[in-house]
């Protein structure tokens, strides 16, 4: 695969010595996609250039794949006609993410270059969520009817050259109800005079409007759909979503998650945002950690005749406490995963926590017998210190994927993000629980054994 | 949609009264996907009186759906001839997943029901690592040579109805090399007589056979591909990787990434394992972190007269421990989830760190501050404590990011899973390194301003 990236000395060179036939047959040889990333490489002036150098279609595709600042700076740049080509014909997904960032300014400016009904596209697909099926859909697919024959279909996809998923094709009643869906696949083996009803596959899988998109994507994936219709509540098909976007989506939904997961508030490349921006997106979870961490804190004062009492007992804080929260935040991971995997929809909730909890009671009795054996070898303390870490650990371990489970689902059932839970929070959670078992056993077994 | 899962009581009392008709239609109304995910909550006797109502095409759909457990019963209980079709005839790459998990006696008793040619291409596709695009890839693609008109191209998609990836058709020169593809949509557009060459898209993006399973998915998002087709080191096509497979791959990717984060060891369906086997993924991270644990109160124990000469150090453990491990985790994920996403291909390295410690600086100057400040206020320790608290917090969260970032880094180096850095990991390493800062400060500070 070539990259522009490779090729902007090149490009450069010939923007320089104003050689735009070089530069034109260059440009022909490069994907549009990989024409988009090296853009964002090169100066405005040179963007321009470069962009001036692409035919019709080729500046259409790059478009698409162009973030907001750069998509902005070349329309305000390039004539008005062109601009007003290439808002037009782009994909209707695309065209409505992008609408979608703009002021209600630079909106109206723009509907002013565009036909009227590419405009009354936008406005349509600009009502839904963007995280939802409507969000995500394109309105350019192939609707017909039912009693058409397959040779009527296959003309009507040849009228319609520049749709992008023409795969499908989508069967609709008079009303607009979606009935069916044949893939051109199956034109084309049908015998000729053949109705469209006769090879449609009918009562296709489909999602509603409002749908969140991570329920589009495991549609998508669980029937192995290279589009997914989308249809209004009275089942009018309204649009489609591709199988491209989806990949995005499961892409974006993960990073989400791990994000979430490591207490960054996400935000789309963050690797692209100023420091101050990125501070602010990591911050706010810290102060969560950070007040948890005094309480602890605290909790040792509360406790610290016992702790004066043995000072041992403060060498064991460190691995109770990591080890909660590991254990947490292990139980907390698998459950947010199997919620985002669509796992838990099948099972009980009773279920899933019983089974963490014998995970964790079994976790518990090794590493707690483990780490009681260790610092009675190790003398890091009495027998006594011994027994209470080794038992604290076990309660602490057991609590921890108790709690690591229970939150993420407790968050799914408010509707709040499981993944949230399963980061700072259990660990901060953990934490302040763990010390108070540790310090109150500890102080219990060294006043009535000693 | 409709589940098989909801009709299982009225599958049993179809079985029951032996109404096989009624179940026929029943099975008819749904989608394979559903089917297979049904079947698998039915006893196996049951199993099979469903699999006998299928006909034999939907038999080999849901068949590639199930589970290997499923999958071996069902081969086993029907007749050898019906064993002999499934295997013939379903899709080539899920066939090699089955087959690479069986033990040779097996595979050599299956391999006499098949048709040799069929056999030959198992034995081909199991020759190549299963997260590679060759362990990816189908063999059900159609080539054609680059003379033929567009008529013909059509035609001979006419003649293999059952290619599931049948949107493009490669162009392969004599020795098979791989010189351009057409998209079906495209032989239909074009004016009949029009040979392939002049309709194909020439020199396609393809991959190499022993490329990365993650490599395979980020080209197929790149460049919103429906079938990426992979090629032998000398250009030879010898398969194509389709679409449903890349989804799953970027869902598989990003679940194994979030659990080796979380220091789980990754596994396909961790729900389903037996509470043992899940203990048993999950103990390793769990000891390296006791250890961690062990040797973090040792250093407390070394350090144990500063300790005793101001039990007020002990209480701001917990929150040094915890800041520094958040710090670290957010660090590394944001750098694990840039290495899967393809993010630093294009960066320095030296850019990348020197922004994490920009990042490290400001948030540990932020968090140090406040921490010193609360420690005042609080009365948690004199103020020579709350002095030391805050440097230790700010060294050991500027540390932190460093440590979080060049981790990761490393390990891809080396090429070990930057994933497992992200976790458990560089908790532990940080506590460690965060104790020894704060208890050599705070022991400096003490005897020097005291």
């Amino acid at each position: 695969m070539k990259s522009l990236a490779l090729f902007i000395p090149e490009i450069r060179n010939l923007l320089t010595d104003n050689n735009y036939t070089v530069l034109k047959d260059l440009l022909k040889e490069l994907h549009p996609a990989d024409i988009a990333r090296g853009v964002e490489d090169l100066e405005p002036k040179e963007q321009l250039a470069v962009f001036k150098c692409l035919s019709d279609e080729e500046a259409i595709q790059v478009f698409e794949e162009l973030d907001l600042k750069e998509q902005s700076f070349l329309l305000d740049s390039i004539s008005r006609e062109r601009a007003g080509k290439v808002l037009d014909e782009m994909a209707s997904d695309d065209r409505a993410d992008f609408f979608s960032e703009l002021s209600d300014e630079t909106v109206t400016r723009l509907f002013k270059l565009m036909k009227r009904e590419e405009v009354a596209d936008v406005v349509q697909l600009l009502k839904y969520e963007s995280d939802t099926a409507g969000g995500l859909m394109t309105t350019d697919y192939i609707a017909l009817r039912e009693n058409i024959t397959v040779e009527a279909a296959v003309e009507a996809i040849r009228k319609r050259p520049k749709v992008e998923m023409i795969h499908y094709v989508y069967v609709v009643d008079e009303p607009g109800h979606l009935v069916g869906v044949a893939s051109l696949h199956s034109l084309i083996l049908a015998k000729e005079g053949t109705p469209l009803f006769e090879v449609m596959y009918p009562d296709p899988i489909r999602v509603k409007v409002d749908i969140d998109q991570e329920e589009v994507a495991r549609t998508a994936a669980n029937y192995d759909l290279l589009a997914v219709p989308v249809i209004e509540h009275d089942n009018r098909l309204v649009g489609i979503v591709t199988v491209d976007d989806i990949i995005d989506v499961v892409e974006k939904e993960a990073t989400e998650d791990i994000y979430r997961m490591a207490g960054t508030v996400s935000e789309d490349d963050v690797h692209k945002k100023s420091i101050f921006r990125v501070v602010g997106l990591r911050l706010p979870w810290l102060f969560t950690c950070l007040i948890g961490g005094l309480i602890s804190g605290n909790i040792i004062r509360f406790f610290e005749i016992t702790l004066d009492e043995t000072i041992a007992l403060a060498f064991f804080t460190p691995v109770i406490l990591g080890m909660g929260g590991n254990v947490g935040i292990q139980s907390s991971t698998i459950v947010v995963r199997g919620i985002a995997l669509g796992y838990f929809e099948r099972v009980q909730i009773f279920w899933v926590l019983s089974r963490e909890m014998g995970t964790g009671l079994l976790l518990g009795a090794i590493c707690g017998t483990l780490v009681g054996l260790m610092a009675s070898l190790l003398q890091m303390g009495g027998e006594v210190v011994a027994l209470a870490v080794g038992i604290s650990m076990f309660c602490s371990l057991s609590l921890a994927t108790f709690i690591g489970t229970i939150f993420p689902l407790i968050f799914k059932r408010i509707n709040v993000d499981p993944a949230i839970s399963a980061g700072p929070f259990v660990t901060t959670v953990l934490d302040i629980t763990g010390l108070i078992i540790y310090f109150t056993l500890a102080g219990f077994l060294l006043k009535t054994l000693n």
